[in-house]
């Protein structure tokens, strides 16, 4: 059975790899109209991470000709982070767009390797903090990440299972600009891990299947087997859960009345005294958030 | 490693047979009492199915002095039905209580071999509304099902996939009565089924193994091996997803002003002008719920 399109060999999904690179593609444009998640307007920071969703994200908003530039974190884990950072500037190159890489020891004198316990969150924190300080502070107007369907169903029980009503608040596609957080949009909210693979491979961009190698213990790889089981049932079951989580959301309202402030230590926004960056780094003083390459 | 309490050979969870059954036994008194389940004065209906959590209410409430009858539906599935009538005739008779046994042919005309799809939302729709109607017409208080932990939580993330927001408001382990429903309550909402199967073997309650033939498509089975794989990242998940629930149920919360009416058939209290029992078997006049035995 070849392309029902065109009758060339098939690639995926029933179609070959041209049509099925205009079918991906359609699909983030769709997505991207139908949450108004970006202007044409906006400078828009992707924040690369060397895997396959990231690169993704990037390859596709240089196809669609957004106003783009790269950002990469090296959080300093053996084999990994080397690895990564060498697929990131291969994109980077590939793509001519410029690319900012910032890394986690100058600023903290420490890695994630130095890190006891809980690593998948205290990575969580610093790319989040770590981004958003850079594109705040570059006068980027919104952060893209490569975060797909299978990554948000799978978060999204996870904080059900947990009760975390505050987290189940923020599974939107688009979360608003506030205070010194930019917006972030996920351009790949409803589209599945398998497809962007699909479209990695297509488009021959450059990434690594290298793993963390902290993140086999995450319970969330189960959530996400979960996910994929329950498929056998209900082909379209991630998406119709994503759907209903968007209908009936406003049941995890909470109080809006909450007043962020600035941390004592870095000045960026913050829940309480001193922002979680500052208090799992242990920061002591305000540092220059300098990029290299 | 015998048992730890008394040295006798251990049967489970480090105890012997004799002071397994009492920590079990213990558990359920613990539940009842937490949950104001049952008062004394109360009569109470038993729902037994042949299978091992339905017996097992009925052994333990006898045994701590609770004031029951039996009731059991033959819904007519070849093979499945029989063999289950014969363990909950056993059971009355070892127990010495009154058993009531309704056949869903002598109402409905049918069984639920002629249902054509959805058996297990047909069966559940006829139990529910059998066992109420009875239990209503015949001066019980309240009727206490078989319902475990692992029911309860497979349910409830069941709904949540389906963002069901109206059964994941009733997740609780008492319904209290209201118009012609009686009051409904699950003695075994914090206990696993191994727990309640420990405790069968233990004081070799009469119970069949056998499944309804429908059950294997149910895809609330995977989700009871979900959680049960989910336990090996963290034991009590189970529990404390449910305790969750129990603190944030009322996001759940549905409009309080819904009025329900009497079916225009049968006169039992119904959401809509026909009940759900008589809109499924099509049922056209009254009809006189007799029981035999
Ligand atoms: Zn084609
Ligand atoms: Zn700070
Ligand atoms: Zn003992
Ligand atoms: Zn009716």
């Amino acid at each position: 059975m070849g392309c029902k399109l065109c009758g060339k060999e098939e690639f995926y999904k029933g179609l070959c790899k041209e049509h099925y690179i205009n079918y991906f593609e359609n699909l983030v444009k769709k997505s991207i109209k139908k949450y108004s998640m970006l202007k044409d307007s906006e400078k828009i920071l992707v924040s690369v991470s060397g895997g396959k969703d990231s690169h993704a994200v990037a390859w596709v908003l240089k196809k669609l000709g957004y106003d783009i530039e790269l950002f990469h974190i090296n959080l300093g884990i053996k084999n990994f982070s080397e690895i990564s950072l060498k697929e990131v500037k291969k994109l980077s190159n590939i793509l001519d767009l410029p690319l900012h890489v910032v890394n986690l020891k100058d600023i903290t004198g420490k890695t994630i390797e130095n890190v006891k316990k809980k690593h998948c969150s205290i990575c969580g924190i610093t790319k989040r903090y770590l981004m958003n300080r850079f594109g705040y502070e570059n006068g980027f107007d919104v952060i893209v990440t490569g975060h797909n369907l299978d990554d948000e169903v799978s978060f999204m029980i996870n904080n059900i299972l947990n009760w975390d009503i505050v987290h189940l608040s923020k599974h939107d596609p688009v979360l608003p600009a506030h205070d010194k957080f930019l917006k972030k949009v996920k351009i790949f909210y409803e589209i599945e891990e398998e497809l962007i693979l699909k479209y990695a491979l297509a488009e021959n961009i450059p990434f690594t299947t290298a793993e963390c190698k902290y993140r086999k213990d995450a319970i969330t790889l189960r959530h996400r087997m979960y996910f994929n089981e329950l498929k056998k049932y209900r082909e379209n079951i991630k998406l119709q859960f994503l759907h209903g989580y968007l209908k009936h959301k406003d049941i995890f309202k909470v109080d809006d009345n909450f007043k962020f402030r600035e941390c004592e230590i870095c000045g960026m926004t913050s829940a309480g005294k001193i922002c979680s960056f500052c208090r799992v780094w242990k920061i002591k003083k305000n540092f220059k958030l300098q990029s290299q390459i």
